[in-house]
């Protein structure tokens, strides 16, 4: 996708930049910011110590007085600073005469791109082509695209190349974006701010595959489905399995720390990093650990820069855990009368321990949704709320859970418990369930949109939300569909709108907004494994609260802001992916 | 145990405090930290603006010139103080004259104790009896304990209580540290620099069970055994899988991301937390999120908290994943001619995915040991490498798993596979496990001590390590032993030595940090689960790099020092248990 416009990158940078400048304004921004530091200096001017002592009149001083004066200024002058700080880094927070984070100025700009192509050498580490900036400032994924697109996409090769980009951004204040599969849902990608868009086309690579270890070192835009690929063809008998939409990459699985039908065996993405290379603000590169399954030395940095979605850091290598490929798999469909009857088969399923591989559900728009795909024609599966079974292990482990889970379905009003009949079915089915974003894609017509956002709730909950949530959404007469990782309390709901009808489009978002809400007032969370990205700033502000979030609080208390104040720490200037997660400002 | 001291605990607080200080000579801090405020402010005066302008002599002065030299001051002033903090938090890291942390004054120290009193009602908060400082300062179970014991002991009975206890710590700069089941084994929660040990003993109820969620919340001074004893009684079905040494508790657990012999199965204590509430350094009260078993909003708090040692917040509350107790179980040892066969047998079953529910590797001596302690009497077992398994699962799993396991043990030279004929025979075999530590410290002689420390390797390295770590103790003709967690790359090495024999201490000192850099060597960490606490602070440099655990580096980065960031933000005075994972002079 990029290669083609290496040649186009080449034109002149002033017009493409200007354009680009055009929607982002970042003279708009510089000029503000000129004018705050302005408002800073005259504000200081004011309180100019001495200036108030001083007399009137000119007159005979003693070299004491004045020695007297200069100390109280220098005195006052240090004291006022050092009431601006105080004696610790939280207090940036709470001080509102931190001026909000502002980004390089045009000409700034120009020069950091001059440097960044001189650092790391060659024309092609950067395009500014349109084409270019608008696929890596737009998603037709999410809903929410912020205005603003990148003024340059960035191909690095190499950790060094990327820590070369993240110096160079940091010492002009660049935002700096990461980029890898591009199949966000909220937004993630997007560059409110202009600055840098870092896509690791090139860096795609497994590094090192440790079989005794049953690990493998990977570069962030290698696919998921690419990297099982790969270990099928080593025949290696190990896969990774993680599996959230087909284009994700590991590089965003890190960052909004997905997850996907396998969770409730296999866990989520951060279940599966042994270790990461990051490229921290300034470009500094660290390691979080080395390569033990286990350690309890110090922070748990994997878990933190797991899903911070970019703005703590670039990931740029990670070792990954793998496991054993099951001996035998399955694939079953059961159908109930009612989404409640499919929920409490379900809850029946975990509370009785049985190591189910993955159960989905779908509510009957979503199986219609799947016959209309017609993946799986010639066969056409009854349009009702229906339970997906993987099931995996050994021969003998496989028949033994199908029988424990068809007990509780029969308990359950479950009936027509199919069976995919051979290899070929069990994946054109359960590849029918992975692509149904796609297949709702599929079904807009001209000028729809198709709003897709997911919550999870502690999964005795999962059957009352989805059933007021569906009611709340036809009776607003659209098309929407329901599916769900039933045994992590984790639900998708996916609305087709048409994006020219601003009544609508505002019901759809009412109606989305109700669903976190509720989801809040059953102790859940607004995103199970998408993330918050730009779309979802105001519900984790909503889950969270100010104490942990860290907004503005009255009185002042440094630590009253947990998440800001790292990223405060580790990114002071506010430069890495800006606009995420919360805002600098909130 | 606290209770005792309570009356006591009443009797005049200058007495035992000033004991206290005799043995942290917080008096002698005190003094330090004058003298390092005069030294700041006479260097300051040295560079007091304008008096270089300043004429020799007295003589007329125009009002303007007083203004050029008082507004020059001033500016030099607000300069030097801006300087001194640059305009980003993490600058202080690495600006060597930011003054290490200085602790309350004895009279400072009072005033806070009286503060705590009042604000929380009543005498019996707060312990100052010696030998309750003594037990809470000093660790049979560490072999480095550092000199200094707390001035007091507080026994908070809430959240809000744990709230005003850190809100004016903070204020008077007291360090605080969390106190549970103290058999933690690096000194964890020892008090180096004084102030006061946070003792749960009150908070040790479960708040709420969520049967049908398979979740639970829970205070941090109950003990994991005591858990699960209550889920047993309530015939809930469910259990809490970390099991960590016996009398552990669950604060101390997420403090140290704790795991133990069902790791290999159920992962470590970081894998079982939904959330925390914490009680931050100013006080402040956190939750880091709501009940859901997956979210993907905002940081992964939990993941950050979990490790951290009590040195970023209390960790006040905790609600648990829960899992169902399998339908059977099954306990078996089989014994190997070499430490390495039983190594690489152990290495089939993890390559074969079989899902055991623990795998454990102990050496002769290890056996021996069990033995020695009769636990199992009249069984005796044979006193060679030795790999004990548990299974667990349905009936028919279990015995699957079975045949599988012995399958491939004996293809490495495995005899003598013998089950534990009973439940109480099970219970026995897996206890001498549990207990091999206990074992070990009742063997002691008058003047003996056992050093435990453990580390983790890629699990395909165990062997080449658990050989050469071997038989430099045995060169050093010490009683030592080896057990581990082999499934997970972890193991422990007990060594008992004479505390009265400096130069052996030192042998097996050097015998540790040979075996925690050899570890290193083979991409591992210097621990696995026992975390860093005061005795590993070396270690934890040698494995993370400054980089990212956070040392002076030059040319000055903010960034170049994640730990230690994240650190400083959250506790900007340094008092949440200090002197644990790194100091702020490291």
């Amino acid at each position: 996708m990029s290669v083609n416009h290496f040649a186009r990158a080449a034109k002149p940078l002033g017009r493409s930049v200007a354009a680009a400048a055009a929607a982002t304004s970042p003279c708009a921004r510089a000029r503000n910011a000129a004018s705050r530091q302005n408002f800073t200096t005259s504000a200081f001017r004011q309180n100019v110590p001495g200036k108030g002592h001083a007399p009137r009149t000119a007159s005979t001083w003693s070299f004491q007085s004045v020695f007297a004066i200069a100390a109280a200024a220098g005195i006052l002058g240090w004291g006022a600073a050092e009431l601006r700080h105080r004696d610790f880094p939280g207090a940036m927070l709470l001080d509102s005469k931190v001026p909000m984070p502002t980004y390089a100025s045009m000409r700034e700009m120009e020069k950091a791109l001059d440097e960044i192509r001189e650092a790391v050498g060659g024309e092609d580490i950067l395009s500014t082509d349109p084409e270019d900036l608008h696929s890596h400032g737009y998603s037709e994924w999410s809903t929410t695209n912020p205005e603003g697109l990148p003024v340059a996409v960035a191909y690095p090769r190499s950790t060094e190349q990327v820590s070369a980009i993240a110096r160079i951004c940091h010492k002009y204040r660049v935002p700096v974006i990461p980029y890898s599969g591009g199949s966000s849902l909220e937004g993630n990608f997007s560059a409110p701010f202009g600055g840098i868009s870092v896509d690791f086309a090139y860096m795609d690579q497994i590094v090192q595959f440790n079989k005794e270890d049953m690990d493998i070192v990977v570069q962030p835009s290698i696919g998921w489905q690419d990297l099982n690929e790969q270990l099928a063809k080593m025949g290696s008998g190990l896969f990774f399995p993680i599996d959230p939409g087909p284009s994700a990459k590991i590089g965003g699985m890190i960052g909004t720390n997905c997850s996907g039908t396998n969770a409730v065996k296999y866990g989520t993405m951060k279940d599966w990093v042994i270790n990461l290379t990051v490229v921290l603000a300034d470009g500094t590169v660290i390691k979080t650990r080395r390569r033990p399954r286990k350690s309890s030395a110090g922070y748990n940095l994997n878990g933190l820069f797991v899903g911070s979605e970019g703005t703590l850091g670039l990931v740029t290598e990670a070792t990954l855990k793998l496991t054993v490929i099951p001996e035998d798999f399955s694939v079953a469909v059961v159908t109930f009368p009612t989404i409640r009857d499919a929920a409490s088969a379900a809850a029946g399923v975990m509370q009785a321990g049985i190591p189910v591989a993955a159960m989905e559900i779908m509510d009957e728009v979503q199986m219609k949704v799947v016959n209309m795909g017609g993946a799986t024609a010639p066969r056409v599966w009854k349009e009702m709320p229906t339970l997906f079974f993987k099931f995996s292990g050994t021969k003998a482990g496989v028949k033994e859970n199908i029988s424990l889970v068809q007990r509780i379905t029969r308990a359950n009003k479950g009936s027509n418990f199919e069976f995919a009949k051979d290899a070929r079915e069990q994946k054109l089915l359960w590849s029918a369930r992975k692509e149904s974003l796609w297949s709702m894609l599929a079904l807009r017509k001209d000028g729809e949109e198709v709003w897709s956002t997911d919550v999870a709730v502690p999964f005795s909950r999962l059957a009352d939300i989805i059933e007021v949530s569906k009611k709340e959404m036809d009776d607003l007469g659209l098309f929407a569909s329901i599916l769900g990782h039933i045994g992590d309390g984790n639900f998708h709901e996916s609305i087709i709108y048409n994006r020219r009808d601003k009544d609508e489009r505002d019901k759809v978002e009412t109606c989305v907004k109700n669903m976190v809400k509720r989801a809040l007032e059953m102790e859940g969370t607004c995103t199970g494994e998408h993330s918050i990205g730009w779309g979802k700033k105001e519900s984790l502000l909503w889950e969270v609260g100010p104490d942990t979030l860290g907004v503005m609080v009255r009185p002042p208390s440094p630590r009253a802001s947990v998440m800001k104040a790292i990223k405060l720490a580790l990114d002071p200037n506010w430069i890495m992916n800006p606009g995420k997660i919360f805002d600098r400002s909130a």
